[in-house]
């Protein structure tokens, strides 16, 4: 079965990749996670990228905070595609990291989520998205799933209806 | 075959669709056009995302400048993987449709490209790669791309060599 | 009488939305609250707001942080005047949702209010405004209001001097 | 029958102004309209305000540039819901005028529109909608201006079919 | 002799103004202070403006946060020297509140310090340096100030040894 | 009489000076210009600064692109009140320039304008506003500019009417 | 003798380059140019990058736009200095790239000059620098530079008196 | 041995240059520290550059927050290669630092490193590397250390492990 190959710049990331993690098992989506920087592994982090078609990687999920260059040095070699999570690691609040994430040139695409949790979260989501144009199992997890954020936003409005009267 | 759904809020953000579209066309893959607008015609723009899949669309990109709410308003609708291209149609240099485009929260993805030109073609690269996923002559396209993009770079290393000395 | 419709994109907001309640409470304003999201609930969000005029609401008031739409959808809908409250829920400091609600393009109008506190408490005042054009008493609640800002401001005079000296 | 006040900082400003008066023509809604800066004629601007209930003028746009101060000064002396169309007039590309319209703090209200021409329609037809509110002609004028827009969409879907194919 | 005007927006903004006042006492420059709002006081506001030159001010300091229009609105109403001090009262870090004060428009001067406590210390300063031009014992006492100044960092320097060796 | 001494970083920033020589002549006040940068002729800068008081001058106003250190440069060597006009000279729009000279740390400060022309003008208005508080002529003729800038959107109200009508 | 290596990530960058190019060669100092994209041509960045030590390379400058990934990935390669000049090539102004390349997290170090042209020059006259630190005559000739852009001012301020008077 | 030279501007950026100082100590190279302002103390900021030289520094490293004139004032007085350090002292999160460093106009070079501690501890670096240029066994210890930080990772991904299962 396709598995999501996760890949996160620093170990200080870790806790916002497990957003993606949770929610790939929530799917039970396999997934691969190594901690490999642009700057200070390159090697490992091209070696990485470069065997994961061949284990079976169908996308790859890269975590990055600052100068956030590690999607854009993993999407240089392969053509599995690549999604980018910012991640506001330094004062100015991820906007460093999403600017460097999103503004990939022409040739080389980087498909950029939110900054923080939510993009961790939509990330795997999306990653089982791509998995689910040739899994149906999936696909109808993930419509499910819809069902069960629109369940959620009911119960919401029935306890609102007691904070208010 | 797969198919990629293009849809721009605007017939003014034609020149910039047109970057997908050719981009398409070079690697083989149909597209489906439709200008529809997230608010001033969210019927259509509803009836298009819903009929998407049962059309043989794969993946959608959706191109809006300003509060560009497209994107969102068609991933709120399907489960296909739905790429987005903010286009700079405002004096704010496209930084309104970029964060309107990515800062998605949790739930409803949205992949996000660089602003204008650059992210149209890359959005089309992208909707390759994901079809490539399961279509190995694509996936092979893609390869030879890569190398014909290194190939026009070692020309240009010549072209410079005359313009230095 | 005139009643008011608030729309907020998720639970967490209700911190800020509880400003605009406690508002048109003041003022005697019936209201009219609702979770709905613009991509998780997008149905219901329709539904509520194709239905508000019915329902005697006049102007509807939606909150909602990171790429904000739910105004934007929620205007795109109806031809009751609607008013958007960005809310700080990224690390961008509201910058991102404040761009998504403004920056609308011409044809559907969105009116914008400051981020967060500030934005819902005048929201709730801007609304009274609106349905104080045909209602003189709560327009001279209003004028009243206005005395009793100016009077709080000529107390913290008064205590002021008890600081300096 | 309800009138709108258009006021402008600058006569400078009146190619963006003209947006608003074109499109509250296009409704049959009347205006009357003032060259009137907050600091360099600020006792004109509270005389017109001031005046303005009186005048039968039902809610207020204020259009200014650079670090905008006019529809908060005019709101700061009426009741009447007062828009603010933030104007590009410095090399800031119109964040300085946005963020002086819609930052005010609590208590006193400016519903902001998009930086420029967008912002100049849409304040026009909010305008309309407030309006509307009360007249039902004039509801129904709306109602019918959005099914062109839409029209107009179709017909653009037209154009783009010659133009890829 | 010569007095300096302390307006500030709201009583909330008394931390930030205290900075100036403390800086104007040791400075021995005596000050007249006053909450008054551009928005929900703005009678007062103009009244304390109008009669700020025969009560002996000769320089104002405007503090206010947010959409900060105070500095603009009184030096609409005088010729005297007015400083503005930009406060961080919003989640935009007082960006907003900076461009409000700096950007205005030709032919009403507003002088802008650093946004919080540095500039409020500045424009203290500031405004003794604009009455020391006719002052002789304060310029002396201008001078004595930054040779203390650069005594206090010939201090740090010797506290700096202790903690570096 | 009193003097205003200019300084400019470069003579590329001649035709922003330009606004503030032409509206210092317009008030009779004579200046002395210098082109002199903080980084390329430090000492000249210096020397200048230091020698403007013997020289009659009283206010000092510092144009500056980039990172503009000048007004800076120049404050920290006198007790003369420094005005700092930022100039956009970089593709920043004079963002740069603005936060290189507003953000001023505590101990000497810098009174800065808006950026560019509006900024000059307002620059030598403000120097004007200075040397009037202890000259009654100056200060009369900065009274009648006002009335002069009110005359003249009053013609700005008359032009209006014919574009509208 | 000491050369220094110049990177561009694409040809389109040339017209800032040749600023480096000239200056370097006004000083006497010997280049060693390259186009090479972090993205398109990784291997090619990665080789040029591991030899330009034996090549004679002291220093390299990086050039790049948008998502400016090249200093880092450079740098990822070496123990020479790294010099980046972030380019304005998309519609941010270049604030994308500065970003992109400024903010590299610990461990990795990126010198990074102004964006454009005048970050061209200077990180040519920043590599004569580090260059003249074992250098003597180079070190004499930046010493003669500044005295030529201190005349150069001289003559700037002999144009200047007969443009004012 | 070189020395590297490490001026702050204020005693409180202490916490920021000791990542620097024990940079520099692992690498066993010398350090010079000093507590001078740009504008406070800019004698002894002159004063200590010009004698930089002579003292046997080779590189200088300047600390600064807000308007971050340090690191330019430094330059202006050498030909000794400069490192920034911007810090973020105010509510801007260190982009007024930033920009004032970076933006340096053409003819006299600053090298600016990320904002905070990662800036620190690259400048530290960035300064080794240069003395490195004719230093071989700083080079090798340069090189030792990136294995270092390669193998820091490799244990990180060891207690990944144990994280994830």
């Amino acid at each position: 079965m396709a598995k999501v190959g996760l890949i996160m710049g620093s170990k200080s990331d870790f806790d916002i990749v497990k957003e993606s993690i949770d929610t790939l098992k929530f799917f039970g989506v396999e997934c691969d996670v190594i901690v490999s920087s642009a700057h200070r592994t390159p090697e490992q982090t091209i070696e990485w990228t470069k065997s994961a078609k061949a284990k079976g990687i169908s996308v790859i999920i890269a975590f990055a905070g600052a100068a956030a260059h590690l999607a854009g040095v993993v999407a240089s070699k392969t053509n599995l595609p690549v999604v980018a999570v910012p991640i506001a690691s330094t004062t100015l609040g991820g906007l460093d990291s999403l600017l460097s994430s999103v503004q990939m040139p022409g040739g080389i695409p980087v498909a950029t989520m939110a900054i923080g949790k939510a993009g961790a979260k939509n990330a795997a989501i999306y990653a089982c998205q791509i998995i689910a144009l040739h899994d149906t199992l999936l696909y109808e997890k993930l419509e499910l799933y819809r069902k069960e954020m629109a369940d959620k936003i009911a119960k919401d409005n029935e306890t609102l209806k007691s904070l208010i009267d």
